[in-house]
């Protein structure tokens, strides 16, 4: 046996800086894995041109590129090494952040090799040839157009979630969740929702009686030329904190933000009769960007611990620059009058308290992507719950269309006239994004949470925002959420950096103080 | 054994139907180059936006993808069981275009596969640090301190020449040749540079007469707006017959074509206080964009088939267009108004005849690029026989600046002040581009005896210029150029376009119509 002495401590030593002889498997993992994440960087810079800056003719080419892309960065992370050296670094020494690395790993590969290829091949397939007719079945408001092709996507779907569910132990809705959200679990979902349930239609009603007492706001008359707004966006993207070295603002057809975090790539698009919604798109967005700037760097850059940690938090922090942060009076103080300066306006319209005003108007309808902060939640819910249904056999899908205006009238009192107003209107289901739409609503509660936590933390966040310095309040979500990747799950994460798990009373708090409370 | 009958018949159509049955090596390879091309097209978007498009502070991960893309592509067309595919795919049945397909992945994978993968490695190593030094060396005149940078990139390149010529049965300058123009012989080049050399001093002298007893052009005064310039550019453009459904024009720091038949990308950059640089820029890369239009598509897109032909041709096709179509009377009347109408100006300096002036001045100077098409051959020989016998071992390195003095007071009468001027100034042998000088020259008298061939085959090419209408033009080079991508070697695609091998004697008769014509 073994006897202590110095020499051990030596040896000791000697193991502490080789690890690449007590890892080698969790290297050979570290290399793999960072190799297939530069070529999902190279994906989002090509899925970036096709949307900004690729002339139409180019668009089979570019399809025959991203397949290929993706086919070999599947493989990389699906060898058939790959789940023996899981196992056998799941036995070597390793510290926090390289075993939630190994962990993500694990979670990356049950994801790409759980469905079988002819199945996610088949998947493809169906989602791109539903999502054809349903741009037509859409403007038609004509379901039964689109009910094959949605079937046989559901179909395919249920087998996926199937295939995943059995090897990540969970429910098969919560299998297609964890694409989306990592650990996610229609449980807790179930709870949170129906909290909200309650306080939603009570809500709704007092705050359209508070804002029929307030005056009503003026709107400033456009139009406002593209360049005038491109350029109070970059103003206003410079004071958050936004870096043009390391990344840009462009144009396409639906804001996004793409990239990877050495170079952030954000859109907009110009409506020139309506200013609001381009810089709402630009603030938006600046807050997924600063989410990637903000991700650990050096060893873990692109690997899959140094990732964003989920929709719900990447959601999160989009929702809290752009509903939290600068849907606030402070905010608006700053921007009002720089607002007036980039278009050469001024009048009433152009106070802060009526922009104020225009942006907490409130107005129940049936489209979600138009939907104000407090109604947006009750449009969630409902999708949700049919996804849920349809997923688990619950519903049939020739029931949706009933099943959706019912949801509509009992959340929100009112029933959509047809389809296209109904369960039409979104592309998620025909594109195969089941899953998808609880991330947005528990997006926007863990923003007001951590806005909320972040004030309490640093004084000096309202006070600088109103000044049009967001430094501090970045600074915060740096150290509390952004540098964080993905080494904790979403609920430690929020637990650690606010003090408790998602509670929804702080969104209703957030909410009542907003939109009831007659004397700010 | 078998008998003749109607059987034979039906087998043989069997036979012809199933390409997969008598060509299952080919086939293979056929998929594997397709993908491997692929990647290279993904590489030049992911170049095109690196010089275009990119935030400085992406450049390290953009570096590391690109680095990991052409590490890819390259293992697929060196994997272990390409050499047996290539020799059994030799004894299938093939027809002419399948054959030319066969001969082309043989040299490319003779180029990926003939140097070991740690010569490569030092290679890229020592060409970027040789490059980072020479970017200081360069304006400081100062040889010495790159000496010995450019010492260890020169001795890779001579062992990179070795390794590929043993491969390739050439000698070690012609497998370097080989990388930029397939089958180019040094031999040739000598041949027809000599030619060149009896001609050019004498007719510089009397072409420098000439243009003394014609007026001084009158050179029109900036600013001139980069937007204004820009939409020129557009237009001119459209006139060529670019494809704005396949291709862009934007800005970069170096003009480069970019992209693949389906996404053309050129580049310009502007300067307001000439706009005839920027403006010959765009109409340039519009020439190497017309050839990669009319390349040949369906199933020999992205097979080496199907590629452009080499850096001569590719070369020819640019400066066929700048030099020869766009240099012309007949072109020059039809911009001449348009220019003068696009910068708002009039004036004698606005005059076909002034404009045509301005872009045939010559004038024997010490820098390659800025020189004109007359002197402009002379640099090149001066590079091609010096790098020639650096490779060949005829020059000592330390030599280079003595001998480079030597061949510029021989050709151009003129002796550089220090190495700025003279050896310092390409980037070419310190980037490790060996071999690639004479494509230039060879381009440019290319040029010559295409033109001259289009003209004689269909009379309303140049009448076509004169108006606006490159269509004829663009015809002739498509169905005798474009379209045949690789199927042929330089030398035999231009014999079976012109009727003839590359004739010095075609270049010279244009140079002597365009500089010494004193009637026209």
């Amino acid at each position: 046996m073994l006897q202590p002495g110095p020499w051990r401590h030596y040896c000791a030593a000697i193991w502490e800086a080789l690890p690449m002889v007590r890892q080698p498997a969790y290297r050979r993992l570290e290399a793999l894995f960072r190799k297939s994440n530069v070529l999902g960087d190279t994906l989002s810079l090509l899925h970036w041109d096709m949307s900004t800056m690729m002339p139409d003719g180019g668009a089979n080419a570019r399809a025959e590129q991203m397949a290929l892309v993706k086919t070999i960065a599947h493989d990389m992370i699906t060898a058939p090494e790959i789940p023996e050296l899981l196992d056998r670094a799941d036995g070597e020494a390793l510290d926090a952040w390289e075993r939630a690395n190994l962990r993500e790993m694990r979670r990356a590969w049950v994801h790409a090799a759980a469905v079988p290829a002819d199945l996610v091949e088949a998947q493809a397939k169906a989602e791109s040839a539903c999502e054809m007719v349903w741009r037509q079945a859409r403007p038609a408001a004509d379901f039964a157009m689109v009910l094959p092709y949605l079937a046989e996507v559901l179909s395919l779907a249920r087998q996926t979630a199937q295939a995943k569910a059995e090897k990540l132990g969970v429910s098969p809705y919560d299998a297609l969740l964890d694409q989306y959200e990592p650990d996610g679990r229609s449980a807790e979902i179930d709870a949170v929702f129906a909290d909200l349930e309650d306080f939603l239609p009570g809500f709704v009603a007092r705050a359209l009686e508070s804002q029929a007492r307030r005056p009503a706001p003026a709107m400033p008359a456009g139009p406002f030329p593209a360049e005038r707004q491109k350029a109070v966006g970059l103003e206003f993207m410079s004071a958050l904190g936004f870096d043009f070295g390391h990344g840009r603002l462009d144009t396409s057809l639906h804001p996004f933000c793409g990239g990877y975090p050495e170079d952030v790539r954000i859109t907009t698009r110009f409506d020139e009769a309506d200013f609001a919604s381009s810089l709402m798109g630009v603030l938006h967005e600046t807050g997924h960007a600063l989410y990637d700037f903000g991700l650990p760097d050096g060893r873990w850059r692109a690997q899959p611990v140094g990732k964003a940690r989920g929709m719900v938090m990447h959601e999160s922090q989009s929702l809290l620059i752009e509903m939290q942060a600068c849907r606030s009076r402070e905010f608006l103080g700053w921007a009002a009058p720089r607002l007036a300066a980039a278009f050469g306006r001024q009048g009433a319209e152009w106070e802060p308290g009526n922009l104020y005003r225009l942006g907490i108007r409130i107005e129940p309808g049936y489209i979600r992507i138009d939907a104000d902060e407090v109604t947006y939640p009750a449009h969630v819910i409902i999708r949700y719950r049919l996804e849920k249904a349809l997923i688990e056999g619950g519903l049939d899908l020739k029931d949706l269309p009933g099943a959706w205006a019912e949801g509509y009238r009992h959340l929100l009192g009112i029933t959509p006239p047809d389809d296209r107003l109904g369960c039409l209107q979104d592309i998620h289901w025909f594109g195969g994004a089941w899953g998808y739409f609880p991330t947005y609503t528990l997006g926007a509660m863990t923003a007001a949470q951590l806005f909320d936590a972040a004030k309490r933390a640093d004084a000096s966040v309202l006070p600088g925002i109103a000044v049009g310095d967001f430094g501090p309040l970045r600074a915060w979500l740096r150290a509390n959420v952004h540098s964080k990747g993905s080494l904790l799950s979403t609920r430690d994460l929020l637990a650690e950096a606010t003090g408790r798990p998602l509670d929804p009373k702080v969104f209703q708090a957030h909410l009542t103080a907003r939109y009831l409370d007659e004397a700010r």
